[in-house]
């Protein structure tokens, strides 16, 4: 049972995974739609049966995942079991009539999403680059908050008497600190004073880099654990061996 | 005839290949001078001249390669067969006076630019980078797109209220957080919750190096590929190898 | 005496430490809040309360490492002496009636944050990155001050007598050199020339990366010297060798 | 004569080249003060004669440069003859009544500022970097304004109509390519049509690193030639052996 949920079935092979995958997609689509306000209410109606029957499959996967479980206690707290006990439960408490209009449940749907993480490397690669860098991430977002913090008290400093509505206060100052030491700059605030100006260029220079760290240290690990091949000759022979390294869904 | 179209022609040398990058540039020239409408009427009407001297040049081009190739059909269904079909038919449709109208086909005479890629060694390099990371690619463009996803959920829950017009739905919010998470960052829609600006604190600390990942991968590939000779002292003669490796046009 | 507030002590262990990092933490809150003039004035007047107790707890702690340094004036001469000295001198001149007012006191209460950086390995890692970088660090600094330079004077002769009020002055355009060479973008400048605008292409396409370089340089010296253990398999041995390595607060 | 003027002089040492550097800077700032018209006539008047003298000093050296090389022309031909020329004519010229008007002299007072790569390791390293990476610059230049023109052409094709004033042409579309490719993202054009923003998300997703690679080479081959020396043990000797390597002005 386990085998054929996760694309190793003899006869189905990674049909039956896929048709997962398809639901989760399908899933996402309905999330979408859902939010559209403007379309007419027979799509509407639609979507409603739709997540009904996203809900359906989701809850027969946790349940027939729990019963071919051989530790039902050790799958059901797992990541996956929780995540795919997380896929059904908003869903089921937006049917019961005093909980439907909890907003924070439509956006726990999203939880479903999760379960494409099981996605034949991805998964693996993901939880092994978290866990590589587990210690290095926290150290380096604190310092990357400690960053944003110290720019933004420099920042209040500079620029607060100028504009009281955009930087009279350190957390305002922190959205200016965000915006402009992840390079994203909105440009919905930034300083116009000659002190605030030379303060940024300064921040900018040496903070643009550390604020980026956390970041990259995921990406740096997610790449680094690529299983690249030796390349023997340059020719066209890198098609075949990827085939090999293809047992789907090994997770769990 | 190959030979000669590929820059290998005994007598010309390089100078056919060189001629065909020409018609090329002056292809996009003519594209970039037509979609300038304030160009005085003389000017587009040579402008269409230049476009009919062009299309005679690739169709020219395209019969002779078909002609010379030692397996027509190969060279027909093969990369290089396709973007020389495209890069005529395109214009000649526009000459019929049913199909003249379609504006896509104006916009697909851009496949003309692909023919660019036979420079020397920048095809063989972004050939061997796409192969080498392909699946790399696939697997990260779906990684970053769930980020984006995952990104437009939440900031639609924190800040579809406040600002209905710019975050009303989950479609809106992926403009946002396309433009969040590459760091572009244009201005047009940013979050103004206290929720909403904390949650692009977390989203921008951890997303923005996943987001980049695809980008950075056909980068690296590119960049990985390079041939650098070893550089046996540190002096001045990292002039001359240069010359050695310039055999152009061998593709296909 | 040291050792127990280093987080060495026998009886008490890194429970000193954590105090004192607590504290540290509550400083920039009270900062934070300080700065929010909206809160009711009970607050405030709590905060005046926090703040008197947090410069309490510094000045002990100051005088407590004065006290148990080997060397008293090597101790207060030294880096971290300084910093403990900076934690107490602006709080306490604030309590002066006649420097009470001066606002730069109030921000250099973020010196205090600094001793933050005692935490763990994050001290030395950020010392020794700085230490073996130091050297490029002024040389790239300079250039990518230089790099600011040109593109200012540049783009001031494109677009001063099309914006005078933005790009009017040489100073001027350095804002905007900033704001696009780090790729923050905020908007409020912006070419509008034709000859401005590609000027700015060349601009980004060289000049991107060259400002980048310091922020650059402390990341990957930052990382760099990150003491990863050989991976010898690929298995889940990963969990356990990062406890042996957790010696706090070893600094000084 | 040379050795004096790359601070080899065995009586006054690196000082001559100090002062040389000083002037150099002096200069930048005469640039900068002079682009500000709201000073004061006075400050102005000392502006021109500081350039007078300025514009003395560049003369003499110049001349004493091409009296002391062993072979003049060799010099005045070479790369730093030429700079250092230019450091003087546009000044000179400045001074004549009839070219007195020409707003490009006053630019090219900056070329004076290339004098500063002279600076002990910058210029060896930059062109190093250069020269090593030549072929390649070229190449991916030619990849990033390739991709630059076929975003143009896409984008272009989505938004002409909706946004005429903005992306009416080619070229004005060229404008968004690069504040979006580049992620500075000004935020003064951006798309507003669903087809527009699903082609920039696909032109993010793959188009910023490749236009990045540039910059990239650059800094890569800036920071390659970084000259470290083995790390024997990691303790405090990184100080001493960077005094040994810093025979300044070794240049031409």
């Amino acid at each position: 049972m386990q085998a054929a949920l996760d694309g190793r079935d003899p006869r189905f092979g990674a049909r039956i995974l896929w048709g997962l995958y398809g639901v989760i997609i399908l899933s996402a689509v309905v999330l979408t739609l859902e939010s559209m306000d403007s379309l007419p209410p027979l799509i509407h109606r639609l979507l409603g049966w739709a997540e009904f029957a996203i809900l359906g499959v989701f809850a027969g996967e946790y349940l027939l995942r729990l019963w071919a479980a051989p530790s039902r206690w050790r799958y059901a707290l797992s990541f996956w079991g929780i995540v795919d006990l997380l896929s059904v439960l908003p869903g089921l408490l937006l049917l019961q009539p005093q909980t439907q209009s909890l907003r924070v449940l439509r956006l726990m749907r999203v939880f479903r999403l999760l379960k494409l993480l099981r996605l034949r490397r991805a998964s693996r690669r993901l939880e092994d680059a978290l866990r590589a860098s587990r210690e290095e991430l926290i150290l380096f977002t604190a310092v990357a908050v400690l960053v944003l913090f110290v720019a933004s008290v420099g920042i209040h400093f500079f620029e607060h008497e100028a504009q009281p509505e955009k930087f009279g206060s350190i957390p305002k100052c922190m959205w200016w600190a965000l915006a402009t030491l992840s390079t994203v700059g909105y440009g919905d605030v930034y300083p116009i004073t000659a002190g605030g100006r030379i303060f940024t260029g300064l921040t900018v220079l040496i903070g643009v880099g550390i604020v980026a760290i956390p970041a990259g240290i995921i990406t740096s690990e997610l790449l680094r654990q690529k299983p690249r091949p030796e390349r023997p000759s340059q020719g066209t022979q890198t098609e075949t061996p990827t085939k090999t390294e293809k047992p789907m869904g090994d997770q769990e």
